[in-house]
């Protein structure tokens, strides 16, 4: 099998340019934020938007919902999107609605997003007490159909628990660590550890909040920061999840902060000075540029294998036994 | 003005019966729990039945909005039937459903019910961190509209900080103190003297499970108790809230327990061995023992004003307070 490309994040303002860059940058697989704030309707809404994109565009995109799918996508040459959420909102206050979000090819979802959730903290709470009540039911049944759980916006303490109470291995599929860069969104050895250890999966984000030196941070500085984690929790357990947020207008990123929790202005990882989406770094423009990445990770004399497996196997090999059932 | 009676809770499964009862004891204006667990489509549709009931019945019952409903209730020989809701799920993850539904008559509505919500902890959560994010939010545009917030269900931490943060008088429609009972549902003497101090008011619960001695509490020993309380907290700070589920199945409280959170059982305040409603004290029956409460409390050496205040006129006056934007 050839090595695929997997970005396991981006939330694009969705284009025939886009899913054409995909295929420039030879990337084969994409895990693609649908909902963050959306109930379950407004979720299928989303589904019904990307339904449209598919029948669209059937030579650039699929919706992928196994591991298969990324072969498939290979030997075709188009991208498999996989679905996944920012937040429980989707499921609402309801249980019963994880199988049926996984029957429509929900693949990852987030406990929480920055704020309280019915299921766990994030990260811009000031306490953290973990997983809820509802939030360990919760995690049980992703475990049992197949929906992987995300930790990338929640507090430490709710992610050190989904961990331990998860029965399969989790994933951060857009987060730094914070040795690196000591943002809140990015996560503490002890987290990567853990992540590790229990087979979870990490996976770098080049969003400029998370990244040393913001838009400024260089190539290298990003590629020698991947393979010191590599060397710290396993070249296995890394891969890459841009947060690419390409061609969004910035009231998106106002909409993704504040949803409709607050009446008031919330800057999240910003700032008033500088409220919207920051630029992204030269080298990391958009999906073309994934040879530039698996070109840097080569210069810090990481092996052909780890490359591969940062660049894409390592998250289809997940991917391959996270999306069904415990086989 | 004569002294009115006011319930501040029931949840009954209502009918016609119930109604002629509240007349039948004199009950001149009830808070009806409308909501728990549903969203707000859901609520409405609740709305939409109590409307069908005013339209049946409009010589037994009516809307109340604002205080002063009480008195056309007494004046024309009614009950005026005042929106509450158990749970935030009625809001969903709107913060601008608050005024919404203050619109619609809502007037009192809990941060939390028994579980975590987006606002706040509840008390069967094993740890509580206080308002959150949205939480905080959330009172100040309750403060705004006159909408109550309630506490019933909540954590000691979240109650606490609810009180603190809420720049009006918060109520506990429904429970009583733990130093006499010690519930998971019932108050600490730390919630109850800020409670008080802040101007709120405590609703004396007669659910089985808040009563020392369930089903077989005594009216002697209820009554000595809620006289202690008003020498301890005040005798303008406290009034009634039976907590009257007359009439549901057992279905019903599992429900209110369990909700959509969970697949399995989840028996509340219940046990395995005895999951449904406990049967009513034999002197509280339903509507038509509230002479037997006051009775009771003029047994306990209370003044007249005060048992006047404890059976009606302190949620009056609360209510008078409380239910528009502040003047």
């Amino acid at each position: 099998m050839t090595a695929p490309r997997i970005d396991a994040l981006q939330y694009a303002n969705w284009s025939e340019k886009i899913f054409r860059q995909m295929r420039e940058g030879g990337v084969d697989a994409v895990h693609a934020t649908i909902t963050y704030h959306e109930n379950f309707r407004e979720t299928v809404l989303n589904i019904e938007a990307w339904n449209r994109r598919f029948e669209r565009h059937p030579d650039l995109i699929f919706q992928g919902f196994s591991a298969a799918d990324i072969t498939l996508a290979q030997d075709t040459g188009r991208t498999a999107i996989f679905f996944g959420s920012q937040n429980p909102s989707c499921i609402e206050d309801d249980i019963g609605l994880v199988e049926v979000l996984h029957r429509l090819g929900l693949r990852f979802m987030q406990l929480s997003y920055n704020n309280q959730s019915l299921l766990a903290t994030g990260c811009y709470e000031a306490e953290d007490t973990g997983l809820t009540r509802m939030g360990r039911e919760v995690v049980t049944e992703m475990n049992r159909v197949g929906l992987v759980v995300d930790m990338s916006h929640s507090g430490e303490r709710s992610t050190l628990e989904a961990i331990d109470h998860s029965t399969r291995p989790i994933a951060i599929t857009h987060a730094n660590p914070a040795s690196w860069h000591a943002a809140r969104r990015n996560k503490s050895d002890r987290v990567l550890d853990a992540l590790s250890e229990s087979g979870g999966m990490l996976g770098f984000s080049l969003y400029p909040h998370h990244l040393r030196g913001g838009s400024d941070c260089t190539l290298t500085d990003f590629c020698e920061m991947v393979a010191r984690t590599a060397d710290r929790i396993g070249p296995d357990r890394v891969g890459i999840g841009t947060d690419l947020c390409q061609d969004q207008p910035d009231s998106v990123v106002d909409w993704m902060r504040a949803g409709r929790w607050t009446k008031r202005m919330d800057y999240g990882e910003g700032s008033a000075a500088a409220p919207g989406f920051p630029p992204m770094p030269g080298w990391f423009r958009d999906n073309r540029d994934f040879g530039q990445i698996e070109a840097g990770l080569r210069g810090t004399g990481l092996s052909d294998t780890d490359v591969a497996g940062i660049m894409g196997t390592n998250w289809r090999a997940f991917f391959d036994r996270s999306f069904g059932p415990v086989s």
